[in-house]
C-alpha cells in the first residue's frame, strides 16, 4: 500500500445540508501522514454545534477515536493501535515557537477546521500527533482520550488546591469527565445538571445537585458554613446560560473555567466579575499523555458514560441519538 | 471635640432628583471613628455611574481624597495627613478572615454603598483604613491614591514580564495610571484611546494609538513581527464595548483584565475566550502602601492628569466637568 493510493471508504459526512452517510467515499492519504483504520468513534458536543453551523465547517466529523495505523512514513507504527491530538500545527509561527501549538493561526484540527476527521473506515493524521495505546486499556476507555485530556488542561491551568470546592455545571459528556479529574486531585466536587438521571452516572464521592434544587433546597456543599460559594466553577453546560449561573456560584477571587462553545452570543454582564474580582480561564483541548495515564491505571473508567453504539453507517441516526437528553457517549463502530 | 458631636459641613450629595450640594450639612461623627476633614477630592468615573444608577446610591459621594484627622479614637492621629481605604469590612466573616476583606460581602465602601463618601468638608472613616501621606507627596499628587492602587491591583493579580506586550484600552483616569504603572514593571506597553489629546499625558517610553489608527494604521506595536497581538490587554474603556476589543487584541492564551464597571450589560460571546483558552481577570481595588511609595519617590506624578479644580460647593459643576472629554482628573478643593 503506497501513501498516494486512493481507498473506498465509510465516512460520516458534515455538507451544507447536514450531515450524511457516504458509502465508498474516495479516501486520498495525505502525504507524509499516518493512515489511520478506524475502530472507534466517540460523538461530542462539538459534532452536534459544527452540524448548527459552528465553525461553518464542512467534510468528515469526528475528532474523539481509537484506531490502528495502517500505513506511516514511519513503518514502526504500523499495526499498532492508537488515539491522536486533533490540533495540526505549522510549526513554525510564533505561536509554535512559543510552545503554543494548539493556538497556532493556521493549524488544521481533525473534523473541526480544515481538515477532514475522523468517523470514516481510514483517515489521515500526522504522525506526530499519534500516541500509542497502553495494552490494558480497551477500545471503549481508548475514546475518550481526547475528551478526558480537555477536562485534564483545566489542571494545566489553574492550580485547583485539594482543599478547595468545585462547582461543575453540567453532567453530560464532558461534565462527567471533568468531575472525575477534579475529584482525583483531591478537591471537593459537586456536580450540577437539569437532569437527575446523568447525576447518577456519577462516581461515588461527588456530590450531585440538580439545577431545581439549588433554589428549592438551599445552598452547594451542605450549606456547611455561612459562604457556601465554590471557589472553582466549571462551567460544562454547553448552554448559553451557564456563565451566568456560574457568576452566580462562584465566591469572590474565585475562578470560572469557561467548557461551553455555543454558536449563539449572550447577554453578560461583566461588572460583578469585576466587583468579585473573578477570573475566567477560557479552557480547551489538553495533554493526551496524563489522560492515558489515569485510564490505564483505572483511576477514571469512563465506560458507564457511553449509552449507545451505532455502526459507522448508521451514523446519522447516531447523531440524532447523541443530541437526545437519554444519552451520554454515543460511539460508533466502525 | 468629642466624637458625637455634630457638625456644620458643606457635602456634594447624590439624591434621588441627582447630584446636589449642601451647604450646611449636619454632619454627625460615627462612633469609634476618625473623623477626617476633606482638603482635596477626586472625582472618579464610578462617581458618573453611581450618578446614572449604580449600586443604587443615595448619599454624600466621593472616595478619592486626601485629608486630616481631626479627632481619632487613637489620639496620635490627630493632626496627621492621610489617605484612606475605601472598603470597611466587618473582619469577622469568612471572606475576612481568608484574607480577602475588600470583598467582605457585608462591607460599606466610602461613597459607593452603605456609607457616606468624602466630598465633605468632615467624614467619618476607621482608624483601621487611614495611610499617612508621606511629607514629600503633594496633596494634588496623593488624592491619586485611590485610583493609583487599584491599577497596581493589576500587577497583585497577575505576573506581569517585563518582556511582555501590554494594551491599556482606554486613556482617562484609570487607564492613564494603569498604563503609568505597566510601564513601570518593564513591559512594553501601548495605550488605545478614542480621544488623542488624552493620549499626549502619557509620559515618554508608552506608546500611543487611537481607536481609528487600529484599522487605518496597521497593526500594534510596529507590526514587528507576524503576530502583533497582546499578552495582557487591560479594559479601561468604562464603555460596554471595551471587551470585544480587548478579545480582538489579546493573543491566545493571553490574560484580559477588566476595569470597566458599567451599569447595563451587553452582548457577548465567550466562544472565542474559550477557543483561544484567553484568561479574564475582574479587578477593583488595591494596595494603598506601594502607591504612597511610588508617588513619593516620583516614579509616578499623576499631577498632569488634572484637567480643573472647583470648590466643593460648586460641585455639581465638577461633575458636569468631569463627564466630559475635554477632561480627565477633576478635583474638588475643600
Amino acid at each position: 500500500m503506497t501513501p498516494t493510493a486512493s481507498h473506498e471508504s465509510t465516512a460520516l459526512v458534515l455538507t451544507a445540508d447536514g450531515p450524511a452517510v457516504r458509502l465508498g467515499h474516495a479516501f486520498v492519504p495525505q502525504a507524509g501522514e499516518a493512515t489511520v483504520r478506524l475502530r472507534l468513534g466517540g460523538i461530542c458536543a462539538t459534532d452536534l454545534e459544527l452540524i448548527r453551523g459552528y465553525m461553518g465547517f464542512e467534510g468528515v466529523l469526528g475528532h474523539e477515536w481509537v484506531g490502528v495505523v495502517e500505513a506511516s512514513p514511519d513503518p514502526t507504527w504500523v499495526g499498532r493501535r492508537v488515539v491522536g491530538e486533533i490540533n495540526c500545527p505549522c510549526g513554525a509561527c510564533p505561536s509554535c515557537r512559543s510552545g503554543r501549538p494548539t493556538h497556532c493561526p493556521t493549524r488544521t484540527v481533525l473534523g473541526i477546521a480544515g481538515r477532514g476527521g475522523a468517523f470514516a473506515s481510514r483517515f489521515s493524521l500526522p504522525v506526530a500527533n499519534l500516541h500509542e495505546v497502553p495494552e490494558g486499556v480497551a477500545d471503549a476507555a481508548a475514546v475518550f482520550v481526547e475528551p478526558l485530556a480537555a477536562a485534564l488542561e483545566i489542571l494545566e491551568q489553574i492550580h485547583v488546591r485539594p482543599s478547595e470546592r468545585v462547582v461543575v455545571l453540567g453532567a453530560g459528556r464532558l461534565g462527567q469527565l471533568c468531575a472525575r479529574v477534579l475529584a482525583l486531585a483531591g478537591a471537593r466536587v459537586a456536580v450540577v445538571s437539569r437532569n437527575a438521571a446523568r447525576l447518577t452516572l456519577l462516581p461515588v464521592g461527588i456530590e450531585r445537585r440538580t439545577l431545581a434544587s439549588l433554589d428549592n433546597e438551599g445552598p452547594l456543599f451542605g450549606g456547611l458554613d455561612a459562604s457556601s460559594a465554590a471557589d472553582i466553577v466549571v462551567d460544562a453546560t454547553g448552554s448559553a446560560d451557564g456563565l451566568a449561573l456560574a457568576t452566580r456560584l462562584v465566591r469572590p477571587r474565585g475562578t470560572i473555567v469557561l467548557k461551553t462553545t455555543v454558536h449563539d452570543a449572550g447577554a453578560l454582564a461583566p461588572t460583578p466579575w469585576v466587583i468579585d474580582e473573578i477570573r475566567l480561564v477560557g479552557s480547551r483541548c489538553g495533554p493526551f499523555a496524563p489522560a492515558l495515564r489515569l485510564l490505564a491505571s483505572g483511576a477514571i473508567d469512563p465506560r458507564p458514560l457511553i449509552s449507545a453504539r451505532y455502526a459507522l453507517k448508521d451514523g446519522v441516526a447516531a447523531l440524532a441519538a447523541a443530541g437526545s437528553v437519554e444519552h451520554v457517549k454515543v460511539l460508533l463502530e466502525a
